[in-house]
């Protein structure tokens, strides 16, 4: 149940409507953002007549409460020009990993040329195996940086530690947190902290509570601007590297007022596959999309059977084009991709 | 490795061949279609050489044979005036269960109506309790019969045990295998030996090889007019029914000439979402659709929360008709979902 | 809700009281041998004061019935002097297929000195590829029945297909119903009609609900004798063939009367760890245990990574002697494996 | 491969031949506990004939490396007194979350009395929600060091984020890194400097390749005091919380020379179900149990379903002493659970 509370309300009637809340078993976190206490566990619908300095009470009837459609009805900021959130229209693109300064800068020239907004590109690689290569580290960052900037274009990164907080924060636009640490709920609790939007894939085997609960650790702590990302779960078929659900995508949107965009690279792990997917995610009502691409795919030094040639990216762009018109936001009727 | 033969070569020659495969530890299979002999594990290169009714060779990598893109190229047949295979090009509809005469009429009424060419429904339901409704057995598919000949549609209905084979066969122009019966091998086997197309959905937990190899079941006995049809795979997450593959679209159509179609009411398992994953679908590459319609879903004997109403599923051919231009055919360009 | 009748009932008072369920919307089915109405969705426990006939009701408050502990605590019954049930205490073993007579032969000859009393064999078998060996028929089922008799043991074989039921009752003294025919409800539904236990094997996806329903539809046909085997289910490391759910064990103890055994061979799909994992069975409170076993187990026609060789086999029987005196039967401390 | 060098090689010639591998395109680990190095992608069997100072060379043919049977035959360690690895013979035992003073000690008096030697309890807790307990921190942490002081006992504890491990390693004998965490390859890394034993969980939808890589990112990091620990992974059926995969333990004894241990408590979710499962993985092989008990279950802070309480615990240790006979080390006889 979310407690919103009068205007003039005063420090000390806080403390003591959150005192009686404990005293009664019940969680209570101040939104200050929103002049309102949060106590999930809270069944007493009566608690407003008690407390005249309660203005409005709102049930929210599912485990996760901020990401909830209860709470509100749209998330909207924006990013490098593009709103994010009911008209978020673009795509985030780039390497796998930052090479080295002519793939990097190759790549974001490229991208610049076809309208893309959104440069990712990983400097701390999650590996499965130690002796695969993890990343330029803070070199990469920088030179992602320059490319970026170089482009008018924004940074996507990923932050794989707390530890790196503060490097990541210094070149990236919206920090990406992979599905290896959806989980990780001590960085998430952080990351409430942290003035930048956040890019939360989905976890291998997430189920969609679970995942709007990751979400909620971020919301809860003060950070509001989440954009969530399917990127495949782990099924029981080796033929294909996940299983991309689309279907998570509507989903989501009955559930949560937060943006969903999607990964067709690792939701399929195959380039051949990309646009087939890209495609699918859009018209089933994605709020953009995270694709990889390389000048050189066959010589990426990881992720190389999924990253996207330069060619094969305008052909999804063109297909993406055709598609536009047949899409229609369910909030605003001007949605398009591609600003 | 296929082995084509001569057009005069005698039944002796074909003999004396299996006989010597067989003799090598080697399967052999008369495919009386092709003139050929099919042996999956021979690895003998310059058998050619050595029997020269032996017009060609053909290998196949893969553990599943004649749905092989290696076979052939693309698989093409008619039912009801439509092309099926490359140009498969309608949606097949109706309810879960037959329930009533005035319901499956008024159904397929109104499905004629919207062009729709294929009538979808269940005679005897598999149903995961004993104590929920089985259907209406044989007079379930006489009424859909009707209901189908008044409207000038075909009947596509479940074989769910090989013993009710004659009986459905005199009422069915399509036979739906179930996703419970997908490894139900024996009946396959029996499938091969039947001149009307099969509808074969994928297990609730097959991989592609599985489902590819149950196919072959049905081809290896001679009939080789397959539709495969993806519903949905199970997963760890109770929030939906099941998780539409949508990736497995392309993935089957980088593999097998066989024709592919998607029932986006058991993918989702919620009406809400099933015109979202129709056209994830469509765009991803189907071949057509299978979906669910009630003329009032609330009071379907089963299955009712998957089920279009017939105003739901007007806009659904909406939705279709304007993502229709966008759809090319990779073969074919004139393809279109409605003819 | 169970309504036990009175002895005394007439067959006009059972048909009023299931009219009046029909027409509240309640099924009614009569279990004859309990002289009683299953009705699983009443829910009017005031309905024993309106009819005098009923004797005593019984709420069940699970989706399964009959199987649920609600309905009776045990089941009890004796297959080739074994008792089953709380009591069942012998493995079943022998080979995938039945090869021919030499190897038939020579295997329950093995068994028989080693104390087992089942003989198993395929003679129909469920293979995922049609180019590969799938069993003798007929001729396999003599042969194993020679076998058996030969021996002094029971008979366990599978039944594939309905159209299969005479030849195999002929044969057999347990019917086994493998993994890919658990949810096969049509078939199920016909087992309830014969009066010889049922072998029923987890599907390889089955949730416990789902599998405790398949029994169900068992026995509302009126068969009780069955006997539940956990295989492996299905998951996403390719690393081993099933993950055997030994936790499954206890739970489906917890919750029904039915015996279960367990089948390490298919469980693992691998031989080194078949007597690891029986023991592992045991000690969770497997009622027995289903084994693979061939005289020589790499020329086995199928399966042939999984069984055991006599000497393996002998090996398992003295670490199943040793664990002995550990296993206590929950109900009768008396309970051993091997008698 | 590993290259082992000769023992009077000196540091110009390590760094030849790290050069000469790095110009082939081939990785070179330094292992300096083993004066060799680690070159898994080195294909070059005739590499020792061209740099005498390679004493020999060994291949491993699995994509992890150090966790390899190929590498050693066993792994031996020491801590509290009691000898890990073959010969780890005790429970780690306590409760989930450390809620307060007289909690932990009552857990921890109680414990030393049934001799066991390993305290475990969460002070920082990897909760779904944020909105339920999340541990008392470092407080925590305090508590328990004095509980396992007082008792004799080692104390076992999670770290969930790198910025807290100086913090954990002032109160821990070994860390514990938590499912979520496992494929934390940065935290991974780190925790290879480490002089102190980790007790790495495995991922709850790892597979056995990925968890083994996880290990050998702290083994090539240079700590080679690694326990792993079976904790129940995810599956289909929401009627238990994990699927305890019993047979991952022998498998990863043929496949690895790390100990192996248990959590039934994660693994089954239901702590009447614990015993069973204990008793299963013990003769599965496993080289110790986890298992999580409280003085009052259902008062717990976190999982309460799952805990034992004392009586129940007191009941483990009388089976686990009854089965004690029976166990025999594949290496060592004198092998037993508890000294």
């Amino acid at each position: 149940m979310i407690l919103y509370l009068t205007k003039n309300i005063t420090p000390a009637q806080i403390a003591e409507l959150q005192l009686h809340l404990n005293q009664i078993g019940c969680d209570a976190t101040m939104l200050a953002m929103h002049n309102a206490l949060l106590s999930p566990n809270l069944k007493d619908t009566k608690i407003k007549e008690k407390y005249p300095f309660i203005k409005e009470v709102k049930s929210i009837d599912s485990p996760f409460q901020l990401p909830s459609l209860s709470f509100k009805k749209e998330t909207l900021f924006e990013v490098n020009g593009i709103a994010i959130g009911t008209h978020f229209n673009n795509i985030i693109a780039g390497p796998c990993s930052i090479e080295n300064e002519e793939q990097i800068f190759e790549t974001a020239t490229f991208l610049q040329k076809q309208q893309i907004k959104f440069l990712r590109g990983g400097a701390y690689k999650p590996r499965t195996s130690p002796y695969t290569f993890r990343g330029l580290g803070k070199d990469g960052l920088k030179l992602m940086k320059q490319a970026a900037d170089a482009n008018g274009m924004a940074v996507v990164t990923e932050l794989i530690d707390l530890s790196l907080l503060e490097e990541v924060l210094q070149y990236t636009d919206i920090i990406q947190i992979g599905s290896r640490n959806m989980a990780n709920f001590y960085m998430l609790a952080e990351l409430g902290k942290v003035n930048k939007p956040i890019l939360l894939k989905r976890g291998m085997q997430a189920k969609v509570n679970e995942w709007l609960l990751a979400a909620d650790y971020i919301m809860s702590g003060g950070n509001e601007k989440i954009i969530l990302c399917e990127r495949g779960i782990r099924s029981f078929d080796p033929m294909s590297r996940n299983v991309m659900d689309i279907g998570v995508i509507p989903l989501i949107q009955s559930l949560s007022h937060l943006p969903i965009i999607a990964d067709p690279s690792h939701g399929t792990g195959a380039s051949q596959f990309v646009t087939a997917m890209s495609k699918a995610a859009m018209v089933a009502g994605a709020n953009g999309l995270m694709v990889e691409v390389h000048p050189d795919p066959k010589k990426a030094l990881s992720d190389s059977k999924q990253a996207l040639s330069f060619l094969q990216f305008e052909k999804l762009m063109q297909e993406i084009e055709l598609l536009k018109p047949t899409i229609k936001n369910p909030i605003d009727a001007s949605y398009s991709i591609v600003a």
